[in-house]
């Protein structure tokens, strides 16, 4: 932690660490800013990823139940939650533990962001084939 | 309130409180969570509907100005005002009570919020041959 | 409403609508705004009351069940749903109304947003002698 | 799941998870709704921990994850985070693992909600005589 | 400020205030509510810009940049965003001073609520022409 | 910006910026979170102030109006509105300009929390000489 590293150090730390969670959405989401805001995508890898997500006090899955728990609850990150669910199925999470917790936000959060949040997570699923997480009987 | 019930009796009892609001709608939520979330389905309509919304102790009209109020607030949730404004509609606010408390939302919430929710206002009225509310004139 | 008015007309128009409401508190929001943005103190009034609220479209039961809907919504306004739950019970909403529309909130807000505006009620309804609104049992 | 129960039976279930998670805080809370909206106490009981929290799908200590990240991203629901923090280590996580979590959440609401959110922590571990978790050299 | 002036005085003088910032963009969004709630527009234009904007205290380039931040903040007001980021070039903020506003946002609202709102800039400054603001290198 | 550096050069980088923002309210957050969470202390000031903050495409005045904008339309923070009230002071926002740029929040994000913001802005200028900002004339 005490070594000398420059700012390129910094964001290639940060870039591992994203490229284990979900590195071609974050690859995305620089290339999307760099015209506009690359400063913007290097503090979302170098500090987000190299200095806060790298830490191990906390296991990349266990981050991901809080990112889902915060982004359901902050509403109006619908693009940010297709990213981490994403993340969050990357790093061990299964289907049926995010349906889980997004119906667990509900209770915190209400039903219209659980609802948001659900839908979402549909959609990623979809896209990775992991369609119906449950069978449509109720 | 103290008989027992299955949960399919609860599900049954709010689908009926549903149908009065807005049996539609809320028949397709509950089919598009069908394949990711049947329990998040089950508990919109279980307990919001059956064991809340139900109660006696308010006005399914005044339930609505709350509902109304709160989805503004909370912002990102157009899809559910979507759905309450035809529920506000069909339990018997009128368009000019609809946009009114949309209004009033604006000292409360800021005019960003009170535009968007009056926008889908605009969508739901559009739909149902309510436009216009007020001619154009100032 | 096509007559022409001065700034202070209109803040008078504002605080006799106000008076019907709360007059109390409301003076008392003016009265702690005066040193340090009076013109605040006079939006309230002049534009909140006088040219929102006093409209005839929505009736003042109804504005508070919108306002309380917000409030709670929006969390952290714990001093403005202690003068709006006031303000209901003066405009003519009951007890057990008001406790309704919070329990209802819950739907829409979660379980933590709708207890804190619940115990501002609590607060309020003891004030005025109100409590209990319901025996303790359950 | 499909046998009948009654609204106290699906009460004392609810009781049974809460009293694992944090009995004495959740007793707490349901004594000061009880003059007020015992029904809101009933649900965040009987509905809260007895339909949603009891289910096997996800671990108590993953709920906690996942409501710290929530509470801490609402804002205002410091009381909440206090009976959280409390349930978050009777359920298995380290002082060190809440801290990294509320670090965590940094990322994505910003600092102010952050350290809100850890100045709750640093109160609950005070009263539990669980500081310093670091030492205070950095 | 004693005059006597008719609501139409007042919309009118919102207006002339209105042209200097956005003008083109504030009449799409009067028109836009003239069928469903005229009043809503009006009190955009004689409220928000004749009576608060209007003020000389704060000048039109550090109004932009108050409004910047509480819609970033807020969420889900991209509509907005894209109106004010507009009006705040308008007024004489720089593109890279826009761009730094919203990094500095993720430092207190998190990185997605700064990534949404950096997007919207995107697409202004797309149109006008105003892009790269940074060349893509990092 | 590409010469090496370790994290204790970023952390006394970052406290240099603060020091000329507000050093002795920050020492004192830093000096609260040390037996919590030191490493949550050591981001605001290495990476919040050593790396946004410290950035020249946006004076210090004007990062402060976008800050007051934030911390407003997020609500509940106002332990850090004190913080950036007091800031805002030191880097040559008037009183007056404050002030108004509270009273501008209200047009976006509504009376209260453009009326919480406003008190504590109060409890600041009392505490350092400055009221009444306006007499208590209307």
């Amino acid at each position: 932690m005490t070594k000398a590293e420059t700012r390129q150090d910094r964001f290639e730390r940060g870039m591992q660490v994203l490229d284990e969670v979900d590195g071609e959405a974050g690859q995305r989401v620089i290339d999307s800013l760099a015209a506009i805001s690359p400063e913007l995508g290097h503090h979302v890898v170098a500090w987000g990823f190299g200095e806060v997500y790298s830490r191990q006090e906390l296991s990349p899955r266990d981050r991901q139940l809080v990112t889902l728990g915060m982004l359901t609850a902050l509403g109006g990150c619908e693009a940010q939650l297709d990213v981490h669910i994403n993340a969050a199925l990357n790093v061990g999470l299964t289907p049926v533990e995010i349906v889980e917790a997004l119906l667990h936000s509900s209770v915190y959060c209400g039903f219209p962001k659980a609802v948001n949040a659900t839908f979402v997570a549909k959609k990623v699923f979809g896209e990775r084939g992991l369609l119906p997480v449950y069978g449509d009987e109720r």
